[in-house]
């Protein structure tokens, strides 16, 4: 059997959390809370259940579910999606990226990827029959920034899709203003389409607002925007999001989907959809990731840790050259095996192997969690 | 936006769901119960995520559910999967369709479908770049039956799969000892791999058994077999399958599943592990359902429609050329609108407009339901 797929191995996020357990460390690689969701949640997803809402739900999602992420979508970003036709629930977001990928990129089109990248990126479009076209991140003094003059050059008559990722996930970085009318400087005029996974929009940080590129109508009108339910609920493991897309993407779009899942859990939908009306989980996540941010921050600065800045997601990179000079894979397992800490390399975002001397911490965890860490790694 | 799926357009099931909704009907188009599971079910997953199971199981499925998959199937069909290497946990069978097919098929390889066929397998090879190749099941005096010289002469040195589907939807016919050692004798000695759809393999009636290709060798050796725990547990709508493969065959499935949806609900999986230790629903299943078929038949006996054979699966087709000369589309709606009966047509499940004046009916309803539309069809 000739592999589909012949680079894909066993993704790092599974690797590290299998040592993590195997050695007893401190898991702050895979992204996920090791604290609970809302009761509440669980509550109205068993109520759900209870009163038989178990067959199939529509194909593009329960109409509950679409109309109060419309309603919150413009209530935030003051861009109205049409429920009917411009939004649909996915099987978490990775099925939202590939199937987005799979309804446009045709064999030969190029797909432009920035790169630290998230790992599902490239074996989408190879699966697509696309082409990868790498643009790599800059690391200057104020953290990783996207060189769009680069993006620009990178572009050429057989593009047919940049894909975008803010707030940034492994790197903490957030796509500002300026950052947004470079991209729609670059497509515009074109038939380029964006792809822009945003599902850690609601965790950004000192103030900054996220720059959804559905805030920007040029944008908005030929991106696939991602989100996803699990990140912002602190239920990673329920795989529930959302594509939102102009009609004429999104029609495109519900084509490979009702083919991929066809559907998505019908109580979950329902639970979600009842306890999404109140809008406080949502509102208050930056300040409540931004606490253990800076808990996390503050004690990492106490070690010989350099620290990145983190403007966004739930992840804190640092640079570990006065700790070790291993690649950054072997520093991620020495330091999962020996400290008791797990860590995610970020080489493991490149396609091709590019040592930064860069980690990734995770600190979606307790405090408890985040403390035991610190402790391990200050006697370094 | 040129489609990747040009030929696509809603969903047969989806488009008869809706109007059976729009005009009252009763639905018995598309296939899911309108009954309920079992609670001890829900109250499985209630636990689940009361306990706070709601994070990212592994990527392959949670081991409890993926060891309690492979001894229930080694102890129906006598094969034995490893868990940690040949079963994988899908987001429905659907997925796991479209994943085996994009796993294993190369642009330009062909893959034999046989007709009526389920409306995903087509676009599947379609989003792989593969070649449908297409052969027609038969309508004998017995029912619908594969023509296997048919399918061998279908073969070509680009053949990379074949396609089969038992018990069949939706002509509810089931393979045989005699077809299996039909097909293995096609395979045998080639490279062609098989996908089995057996989603519906514990509603197989008259005391016949299922011919799980994982019964025989030399095709458990080269198959992906996919099932669905939605059918057999009576919750469609959880949307949650799985497929069995040989090692070889799995690795390559898991890379593309780990791009695709990553992973599958957690508190779902601990729910069914915890539930699927009972093995009686299942083992009730057909004797359920066949009761079920019985009262559906004999009223059906007593209208003017022709009943062909349902050996498996909740469906029944009927030949209706004592009541109406309209295209099955047109008839089935027909049906829905003025009669009240929703059906779906079996030309739906042609690539090419095939009429054959053949309707599918689901049986998988509340006696209840099931009398109501016998009640109207029989004023035909
Ligand atoms: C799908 S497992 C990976 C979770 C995640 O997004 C991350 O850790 O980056
Ligand atoms: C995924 S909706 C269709 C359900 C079904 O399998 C059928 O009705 O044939």
């Amino acid at each position: 059997l000739t592999s589909r797929l012949p680079d894909v191995g066993t993704t790092i996020f599974t690797v590290m959390s299998a040592l993590a357990t195997e050695k007893g460390a401190v898991n702050l690689g895979q992204g996920f809370p090791d604290f609970h969701c809302d009761p509440a949640l669980v509550d109205a997803v068993a109520d759900a259940m209870r009163s038989g809402l178990n067959q199939y739900p529509p194909m593009t999602g329960i109409p509950g579910l679409r109309e109060v992420v419309a309603d919150k979508v413009e209530a935030i970003y003051g861009h109205r999606y049409d429920p009917a036709t411009e939004i649909t629930v996915t099987a978490g977001a990775t099925q939202g990226i590939l199937t987005s990928v799979l309804c446009c990129v045709h064999p030969g089109d190029e797909v432009i990827v920035i790169e630290p990248a998230y790992d599902s990126y490239v074996p989408a479009i190879q699966l697509a029959g696309g082409v990868p076209v790498f643009v790599q991140m800059e690391v200057t003094a104020a953290g990783y920034a996207v060189p769009w003059q680069k993006v620009a050059a990178a572009v050429s008559p057989r593009t047919r899709l940049i894909m975008i990722n803010s707030p940034h996930n492994p790197t903490g970085s957030v796509l500002r203003i300026a950052d947004i009318n470079a991209l729609a400087d670059i497509v515009r005029g074109t038939g380029i389409l964006v792809l822009s996974d945003e599902v850690y929009e609601h965790m950004v940080y000192d103030g900054a607002r996220h720059e959804s590129v559905c805030r920007h109508p040029e944008l908005a009108a030929r991106s696939f925007v991602v989100s996803s339910f699990g990140k912002t609920y602190h239920v990673t493991g329920w795989k529930i999001g959302y594509v939102a897309a102009p009609a004429a993407l999104m029609s495109e779009f519900r084509k490979v989907h009702q083919f991929n899942v066809f559907t998505v859990n019908t109580p979950v939908q329902y639970g979600l959809a009842a306890f999404m009306k109140n809008p406080a989980p949502y509102l208050e996540l930056p300040a409540f990731y931004q606490r253990k941010r800076d808990l996390f921050r503050e004690g990492l600065a106490a070690t010989r840790f350099k620290l990145l800045p983190s403007d966004g997601t739930y992840f804190q990179c640092v640079e570990y050259s006065d700790v070790s000079s291993l690649p950054e894979a072997d520093f991620a397992k020495w330091l999962t095996t020996e400290i008791g800490v797990a860590a995610i390399p970020v080489s493991a975002f490149y396609h091709e192997p590019r040592e930064s001397g860069i980690v990734r911490f995770c600190f979606a965890k307790q405090d408890e969690t985040l403390k035991l860490a610190l402790e391990r790694l200050s006697k370094l």
